[in-house]
């Protein structure tokens, strides 16, 4: 940290400054300009609170030096993380494609709908039986049915299952059906979720929160880290802005610097990042383009009716027609989409 | 809703969108123009989803023309909402004042902190047992030990007790010892703890999320109010924008545009609306100008000290100024600052 | 400025760092950490380029630790700049009060108006004869044929003038006519216009721009004030955020930031900031209460048959109300409203 | 346009409001619900102001259903728009490379980087002669002598030049020497400058403003385009957000949705867009991914002495790499990268 004085401090609010980092077990260097004098403070002591030490007399900025996260950071952890998905690697050379509804609707919906995204070249499934709804008037998701009816696609399809899980109570139960726990954006700064989530030492897929910066969607994940749970995915789904054409701007910087900042996987949400069907498939192979291991995608056998976000959901077919594209694309920067072998799990019953 | 139809879209495209609509119970109103056929929808149907309409070939547009707020909608109920607090009643002529340090640190802190707000003209006493904190290295408050203490100083100063609930399954506990639970900008939409709130049918003040709109902050307090609790303070504390001068940007627009479009009370938090003590008064004192129902407060013995939000916190000296102020200035917008009369509880214990 | 090195920078790239900045005549400081290095740049050299410094191998990042703006500092300059206004010195204890329509678009029209702004308790009237519009087929004002009706309105009622200028070519035919030159939110970084305004040594009302962090906008007054031109008032009017049912988010906190940050007087635009009128009362009383030299406002005698900002305009009645209950406030803040004295020039014509 | 009128609008209300429209010359649909009226306007008549109708009594709000541009829509206009640059044609298959540094520094510069920038397979070859820049103490550009030095380069290389201009006045002078006339994202809705390029007949680089929206960017297009110039390429920049990692936040959205709105071409400019050059390469693929139809990119020889935007500039060497990955990406897409044949003009001399 660095102690900037204001032009006019005195020597002895300078000593007064000093003796507080002292005190702190910290070692401290000085140095005296013409005009103003700066404290660089050294060291390892007892974590020291930035606003205490700005609210000394004298001081008229304090600055970190360091970055927040620790064990997110890829200074400690050079290597990339790689997470096993069903037969890849997420973080490695190979894609991760995620697809599937909004929300669990029925039996039928989903396991149709699982069966119509891996034909296509699907990775894994995603579908919501916990849904966070912005009014209390609208579906809910169908709750533990609907993930009986994602543990059924799995079983019909061996696609693993990614679905949200909006309460910590209900972490528990969630794991026993889901392969991947989704914290939504809603939820990135909701700390009981994430620590039963950390706890759970299931897989999780974080969202960056609608308004929150790389460094808050870092920290939120290091709350999952620091239970020892490594096995987090990052995902960029867009913010907040002042354009209100698109639902949300994707924030495509995010990629490579996530991928500079951070040794964890990097999942691009190009549906909620648009929230128009028509510009998803721009915006998928603009993440791959720009470094991202894998995208998530909703999928809707019919979006003209489907019970939430069918503005933004593909139709199968152009969902099978992007993944040709990516797949395509991947090698320009180093990358492909796994091609899955031998017989597709349930098929021929 | 209103359907604005594409320039070319066809006499069958209109029809499938009229059928549609009335297949929902809904009438049609026809208006079609040399360019361009517009579809009012009328009546009262079954939920009709905008983008399941947006979606139909040959739409344009689908606009709605009523809010999706219903209970804490002006129009469904005129009437101001009074909420009872420590002998007045927020939402009416006196102005609410909550103040107190961020975070419970300690016993003789709280109790402390108490007798001097309280002193200082404070109406209830806020402070911090479950901490939502960016950092999981971060204090992250004293848990029920924290709630105990706050008691103590209810006690020992007859001030309602304002803390903060950060887990659905801690709201039981916390309504032990809380008189108003505090639901952040974290969690605003935070649904399965705004349902516990809900079902509490206890007091609460709910804070507008640092990217939420004003319309997403009246349907997270739909959800609240959709469980029959109709006890909500809404919390203006400032948005997330582009300036980082200050930590938030305080939308004094919100206030008298919550006023217009509900009842319910609105309280300005001028403390994390700017990050910094010396801009507090100044924002204080234009929240009430704007027609704020109340304030609520960071204050602390020693900020320099503070385990959390030391930078915006206000000494008991600057609050009492500043409280005087508030007083001189509610008569100019129809407000006062209520004098508490008679012995002040265990002040001579 | 402070250079902090990464943490695996090498000693010979330290040492270049450190040659790089001697030869541009500074001293060095050096802080060296058991991790890691900062350098602190001490004196007086030639202009040091911050990205230049960045991108040598081995440095982290780069901080400066003083304001880009000089002049504009109050650190340089402590008292309050004061601007003789039609009676009145803006910055001192008598609030500005400008009023009038947001365009010039009669003759008659302006003198009524200027009539009517006046009896109400104005000191200065305001009106765009060039406007500038979102759309090329909108009302773009009356030219000079507006400047000379406002040249009318100025000799009937003793109102100075404020109108804004757009273009660098147009400033001496605007200086003729105004008594203070208004630069538009859009154009505060117009440079060219900036410079212009700057040697026209005329008074200037400069409005902070929609997306404009408040340091550009002190750097912006820095253009103007560095040829010379120390009347500046700046103008806050709003920020674009998220938040789309006000036309801006009118940034309170910027009042007693700017007022700390520089001795230049600070207006407030209730207008823009909020788009409709209902919202403007409010607005300006906090804007007052949080410490505001004065605001500007949009009064039209007519707001149905306006045409530009009708949306945003007071009509007489309202703005004569609002200044009544500003005169009451203003005390609170050490802050009075001028009483006009004698004969109001022209009335009797 | 749509006006819905309040739940309490009165008859008489209502009439007024038809009166008044149809007084413009306009038709009337009137829809009349249980609870509401909406009243829809039709036909040609008069310019209506939005703001006029919503100050009428009894009316809650009034709502377009046409885009405010004209010219610059596809609806009006569905063939692309191409534009001849060094024997590609913007807009079409082949995309158009702009690179260059951010300011010319000097006649051996701006000359050796047009030949580098050239090998490298440049289209066209930008730098400022005229900066605008947010001090007024840092270097402001070389003027009309660096104008001379680009001639000297197109010269040189046979690459056109892309240079700005931020002054009305100036207009002539650049185009004098420019290729195509750069108007930056400060000057967007600096209307005098854009109609000084509209009359101007030169080809256009428009780049959006950094908090402007898509819609307002088609606006300051439809300025210039309104004078008969219909060579304008717009350009994505990034927009400012709360994310402050980056310099700005690349909207890559926009690129989709303004190809689906507009026929113009879309340059993209990943330099601005990150402020970091080390992300440059990932943005720049993933905006050809996404549907650019170009890139406008900042190249230096030596970043590090560089005068202006070092922080942001590609040594050649990159800027030859990531050419070399765009050219393999845009088979992808439908693109290619023109490979420059015969003599290099001047290479020889």
């Amino acid at each position: 940290m660095i102690v900037v004085m204001s032009l006019k401090a005195s020597a002895r609010e300078i000593s007064d400054v000093i003796a507080r980092i002292r005190s702190m077990g910290y070692d401290v260097h000085l140095s005296e300009g013409k005009e103003r004098t700066i404290i660089g403070v050294i060291g390892r002591g007892r974590p020291l609170d930035r606003d205490q030490l700005a609210l000394m007399p004298g001081v008229q900025d304090v600055m970190p030096v360091t970055h927040p996260y620790k064990i997110a950071s890829r200074e400690y952890h050079p290597d990339d993380t790689l997470i096993p998905l069903n037969g890849i690697k997420v973080g490695g050379p190979n894609l991760a494609i995620i697809a599937g509804p909004c929300a669990v609707e029925s039996r039928e919906q989903i396991i149709e709908t699982a069966h119509a995204v891996r034909e296509a070249g699907a990775t894994a499934l995603r579908g919501g039986a916990f849904k966070p709804r912005t009014s209390p008037y609208a579906f809910q998701g169908l709750g533990e049915e609907g993930l009986k009816y994602l543990a059924e696609a799995r079983e019909a399809t061996g696609l693993p299952i990614v679905t949200e899980v909006t309460d910590p109570q209900l972490v528990p139960l969630v794991c026993q059906y889901a392969d991947i726990l989704q914290i939504g954006a809603r939820n990135m700064q909701n700390y009981a979720l994430l620590n039963a989530a950390g706890e759970s030492q299931h897989p999780v897929l974080l969202k960056r929160g609608m308004s929150s910066t790389i460094e808050e969607l870092l920290m939120a994940a290091e709350y999952i880290l620091s239970h020892g749970n490594m096995r987090i995915m990052l995902c960029e789904r867009g913010i907040r802005t002042f354009e209100t054409y698109t639902r949300n701007t994707f924030d495509i910087n995010a990629i490579p610097v996530l991928k500079h900042l951070t040794h964890l996987p990097v999942i691009a949400d190009p549906s909620h990042a648009t929230g128009k069907w028509e510009y998803v498939e721009s915006v998928a192979l603009a993440a791959v383009a720009a470094g991202a291991d894998g995208i998530i995608v909703e999928v809707h056998m019919d979006p003209e009716v489907a019970q939430s976000d069918g503005r933004q959901s593909l139709k199968p077919e152009r969902f099978a027609a992007m993944v040709s594209k990516i797949r395509q694309l991947a090698p320009v920067v180093g990358r492909q989409v796994h091609e899955l072998v031998g017989e597709q799990v349930g098929e021929h019953d």
